[in-house]
């Protein structure tokens, strides 16, 4: 029983990447977008073919995190497919959801592929945006045996390692290690609209790469932050009240309390998988760019 | 009179980096550190021979910031070159120094090769470590026009491009564009410290970009800030102000806070030069790495 037909909903830039893989391997995709344009886009790129309400395998639910619910409840009532899954960068929030909509929810198995890109959109997309990146499912009690089958087999043909892992447990995890990063390097760059040319020009590499996240899109990230502002919070409140204290030493003079964040830092990055020191996850493709930051 | 013979005192990263570049150009290099392993490393990686108080046309001091003055009294006072420069990221501070030394700052030119190298030391020396890259130059007044060509020659031949400025406004850009970015990047790995294996797993390259920077060597970075205490200090401020309020934003639900500063962080971003939307500095050979971010 190999995954023979799927249904993406939502061609951005994940869900036309994921039918991208999918077509790779043979898969019949189907696509459903509400923006026409972009449905017609991942059509052309040969993501699939306009889907008809024709029955699948397995449905993709690729849609902004607060919307995923409202999709699962439609799909499942026409009865589309005996599994689903969605790739919401959080995931308590439309889980709750679905609940609250009387989805079922053993058909269900919430996912979050942990890739993407700063552009947005179909062009973007690529096949092998997955490849070697970990893909996390929160699979509960009451999930269907075949439905995490068919997601498996799905996260297997985008090349990614699935990781299960607890809905909460992920929206912690995604909070520390994902979003108040994107959050922290916006603040970066913000601090950078009242520099001056030339302060600018000394920009180095180190700079570049701090701040590339922030190109993202405001809006896309203000629904992912918004499935998950507490633990966002607690991780912002803990990295302020760390550049707050340092800012203090370093106005006394102090650089011993500096120093020491410095310290932490190196500890902390060296527990990255496959940054000089931290252990490499396996089967994971991890390119560590050469080091080159600017002082 | 082309640059025939150079000293290099201090064969770290960039003093080696240096070196190499002169020697590929076909100067003569010496090279002198206090560190004897160091030395016979750079040498034998070709960067040049034994320093043995030959004179020089031009003298680059490539030591901490705390110790450049010291050491640009001691080649003064045996007349080794009629034109000095030095590589601190910090201006400031180094020629207040050579001031109270009694130091003759008119053959001294303050420089800052923006480049380097989470690695240090002579094995991660690269000759085109400075290639396309800015070199901040800080002449004053009084400087000497045969110093100021030496070391404008001295840059041209590593293949970066000199960047006249004030050593107080230099420093409060690097503030802004290097020390205080390298701070935040280190509060964000210092939050990892405390992460679980699950959490670390699921880090993509967005993370890995925004705390690259972190690794450095934690002893080099204090004594950088120790030279720029208030102008990195008054950075830091504003980057905590606005985390702080991104978390009081989040806990109270107010995503619009958060969402201006995610809109300050795009525009901000696109003010450096060749992002997407910044101007393009000319002759740089600015790399732009393929988005690829997590969220």
């Amino acid at each position: 029983m190999t995954l023979e037909k799927a249904l993406v909903v939502g061609t951005g830039l994940i869900g036309t990447s994921v039918a991208l893989a999918l077509r790779a391997k043979g898969v019949a995709v189907y696509l459903s977008d509400i923006d026409a344009h972009a449905a017609r886009l991942a059509r052309e790129l040969g993501a699939g073919h306009e889907w008809a309400g024709e029955d699948v395998d397995l449905a993709l639910i690729a849609v902004p995190p607060p919307v995923v619910a409202e999709r699962l409840a439609e799909l499942q009532k026409r009865e589309t497919a005996p599994a689903y899954t969605d790739v919401a960068s959080v995931k308590a929030d439309p889980i709750a959801a679905a609940e609250r909509l009387g989805c079922d929810l053993t058909s269900y198995v919430p996912g979050h592929p942990l890739a993407g890109r700063e552009r947005s959109g179909p062009a973007a997309a690529r096949a092998d945006l997955f490849s070697g990146r970990a893909w996390a499912l929160c699979p509960r009690p009451e999930t269907d045996a075949h439905a995490l089958r068919r997601v498996r087999e799905l996260v297997s043909m985008c090349g990614a390692d699935a990781v299960t892992v607890d809905p909460g447990e992920h929206d912690s995890a995604v909070a520390l290690v994902s979003h108040a990063p994107h959050v922290v390097a916006s603040a970066v760059a913000a601090s950078l609209a009242g520099g001056d040319d030339v302060a600018l020009g000394l920009a180095g590499r180190g700079l570049r790469d701090v701040t590339r996240i922030a190109a993202g899109d405001p809006l896309l990230w203000r629904a992912i932050l918004a499935g998950n502002t507490q633990p966002v919070a607690g991780v912002l409140e803990r990295i302020a009240a760390d550049l707050a204290e340092a800012a203090s030493a370093l106005r006394s003079g102090d650089l011993d309390g500096v120093t020491d964040l410095l310290r932490r830092g190196v500890a902390g990055h060296a527990r990255i998988p496959g940054e000089r020191g931290g252990p490499v996850r396996e089967n994971a493709a991890v390119q560590v760019a050469p080091g080159d930051g600017r002082h």
